[in-house]
C-alpha cells in the first residue's frame, strides 16, 4: 500500500472555537463585550481592559474550559474527507496547560470519533514529521520544511507570507 | 546559535520503571510473584495466570498508576548532561491511556523539572523530527530514519537489530 501524504491539523481556533469561548466567559463573568471586529491583528487578552489582561491565563488553567468549545463550521466534514486522501494527525500545543490534555483528547473523541489515539499528538514545540500543517500561528512553522498552511484567525490577519484558508470550505479547495 | 541535534527519549521503562509497578500492584492485590528472571522476551501480561492477564488494562487506565513510578537509574543525571549537547525532547505513546496523561506530565514536572512543556510530546504514533530516538519499543522505531537506540526492557530482549543501550551509564557512553 503506498504511504499517505502526513498532514497535522492544529486543535485551537482550526478545529475548535476557542475565541467564542473567550468572548462568553468575558461577557458571563465580567460584563465586558469583546467583539471579533475588534481584533484584527491583536490577541484576544490584548482587548481586555487592564484590570482583566491577566485573568485570561485563569480561565484557559482551569479543568473543562476546552472540553465545551464548539466545532468550526465544515470541519468535521472536511477532515473525515481528509482522511481519507491524506494521513490526518491532529496536533495541538496542549502542554502548556496541564488541564487542557483530558478536556482536549475528550473533545476530540466527542466530535472527530474517527481519529484514533495513534493520531493525536499533544506537544510544547510541534516538532512532527508531516509534509503538511494547518496552523494558526505562524511560530509553530518555525523549523518546519513542508507545506504551510495558516488558517486565518483574527490575530494572524496582517500575516501575509503564507498560504492561507480563511474556512474549512477553502481547506477542502486547497486539499481534497 | 548552531542548533543542537534533537533526541528523542521515551518514558515508560525508560526514564520511568512501569515494570517495577506492575510486580508491586499484582504482589499486593493478587498475591502473584513475577520475577523479572521469567519476563525475557515477554510482555509483563504474558507471565500473569490467565485470571488475571487481562486486568493489567484496568490498572493502566486508573488515574494514579503512572504518577508514583520510580526512576530509572542515573536518568536523571545522565539527561541533564545530554540536555547541554542536544535538543532533549521527552517522547510518550502516552494518548492510549487517557488517564495517564496528566500523571504523565505531573511526573515528569516532579523528577525532570529541566525539561519543560515545549519539549515534551505525548502522542500515538511517534512521528516526531528527530535525529536520535532512545526507546524500549522498536514499534515506535517504525517510519524513522534517523539513529535508533533501543532502551533495554525484559521484552525485548532477543531483538538484535539496533544499537543497545542496557541502562542509561551506556546511553551517557554512546551519546556524550
Amino acid at each position: 500500500m503506498e504511504e499517505k501524504i502526513r498532514l497535522a491539523i492544529d486543535m485551537d481556533e482550526v478545529l475548535a472555537d476557542t475565541i467564542d469561548k473567550f468572548i462568553e466567559v468575558y461577557r458571563r463573568d465580567h460584563n465586558t463585550e469583546i467583539l471579533l471586529e475588534e481584533m484584527s491583528g491583536k490577541e484576544f487578552h490584548e482587548l481586555l481592559p487592564d484590570t482583566l489582561s491577566h485573568s485570561w491565563r485563569d480561565y484557559v488553567n482551569a479543568p473543562g474550559f476546552f472540553r465545551d468549545l464548539k466545532v468550526m463550521p465544515g470541519a468535521q466534514q472536511v477532515v473525515a474527507d481528509l482522511q481519507k486522501k491524506y494521513d490526518v494527525y491532529i496536533v495541538s500545543a496542549a502542554m502548556e496547560f496541564r488541564n487542557s490534555l483530558i478536556d482536549k483528547l475528550d473533545w476530540m473523541n466527542e466530535h472527530f470519533p474517527n481519529i484514533g489515539w495513534k493520531n493525536i499528538v499533544f506537544c510544547g514545540n510541534k516538532i512532527v514529521d508531516v509534509q503538511i500543517m494547518i496552523d494558526d500561528r505562524i511560530r509553530n512553522f518555525a523549523g518546519f520544511h513542508g507545506r504551510k498552511i495558516i488558517f486565518s484567525s483574527p490575530h494572524n490577519h496582517y500575516i501575509t507570507e503564507y498560504e492561507r484558508a480563511n474556512n474549512w470550505l477553502e481547506v477542502a479547495d486547497m486539499l481534497l
